[in-house]
């Protein structure tokens, strides 16, 4: 079974962004400041129709990513920024053009149904109302025998996180305080827990952790 | 002049102790998961008068930050895990016996004036009411060549930071999510900021990520 992977920044202060975000500023202040080893990997920029970047450590954990994803589960804000209903949001279509990143299906967590969207390179928007489970069990079979990944935003993986379906979390973690945000983890009131550190991997700009979570759905 | 380290382990959620302490359980529910690491490494037992431990890429990094500790300070919670005058306080004379582990001057911030307290194997507690600053500029002198240990709780780091004072951070990363408890950052509510990281150790039971920080009185 195709398994459920969370690969996410974060701030030395848990921030996955920073405060007061905007449509002109969607990942708040400062919160550019936790994707900036990715802006310069050669793999993050060829997946955003960019051309250089450095090929090094970094841009090697984002191809291997790349590579393993099969589908892609996402939040509702987290794709388009805004609520209610479709016709009244200015980024129906998302944040990223006529061809995203993801070169996948995703599947968008929302309460406001809609037709699948197919974008050029390979992507496609489908719109899941029915919940996080149901999300997930879509993105497994468009997934086949790769990795499904959740990309966010913070409640959505805690969503998954407590409802035990995460297998693993890889945390990018930026040596950068922002003082406030949006805080991937907050206080989950779950019991302690401990997780399986698999592989770090440290850069001048940037530490890799990946966590096997015990107990996910597709870690058997 | 001696700089200013603060020398701290957290889970990933970024708690450095868990919910509900207590007299029992100063470090709170699950609190005890973030220590492990260093519960098991030679240079901490060494340090706490017990015998064994393994000697390995943890119990170095311990061994390193004890040899170039010269004063510490720390906050009277961490200290006796009490508030308020001290004949009323149960462990008035700390949580660690007649020989505690710190083998140098500890600076004890609190409210409650108090003579001097000498302890058996080189640790002496002195007790500064005239605020964080007067606390560093003690430690400071007795430290001489070496560096100055903040040793916490959460609430004294934030002041540290926040007041410009502190030189590094050595965050000690455990694997852990603890779900709540005390957070080492909270919500600062400082600009966003971002840290050197000057070197990561990895081994399989918790990720040393040693950080400067920008700014600090002692990084000139």
């Amino acid at each position: 079974m195709a398994r459920l992977i969370c690969d996410i920044s974060i701030s030395l202060d848990g921030f996955v962004a920073g405060p007061n975000p905007s449509l002109e500023k969607p990942l708040g202040e400062g919160g550019d400041l936790l994707h900036e080893w990715a802006f310069a990997a050669s793999s993050w920029r060829e997946s955003h129709g960019l051309e250089g970047g450095e090929k090094n450590a970094d841009s090697d954990v984002i191809e291997e990513s790349l590579r393993a994803t099969g589908a892609v589960v996402m939040g509702r804000k987290m794709f388009s920024g805004g609520e209610g209903p479709w016709e009244s949001d200015p980024r129906a279509d998302g944040w990223w053009g006529d061809e995203p990143p993801f070169h996948v299906p995703v599947f968008v967590l929302t309460h406001h149904s809609r037709e699948t969207k197919v974008m050029e390179g390979g992507t496609s928007f489908a719109f899941v109302t029915d919940g996080i489970e149901a999300a997930l069990e879509q993105a497994r079979a468009a997934a086949a025998d790769k990795d499904v990944a959740l990309a966010g935003g913070a409640s959505v993986v805690q969503q998954y996180l407590k409802a035990g379906l995460l297998d693993e979390l890889q945390i990018h973690l930026a040596p950068v305080l922002l003082g406030d945000g949006v805080s991937l983890f907050d206080r989950l009131g779950v019991d302690a827990v401990r997780l399986e550190a698999a592989r770090v991997i440290a850069s001048p700009s940037v530490t890799h952790l990946r966590l096997q979570v015990p107990g996910g759905a597709g870690n058997s």
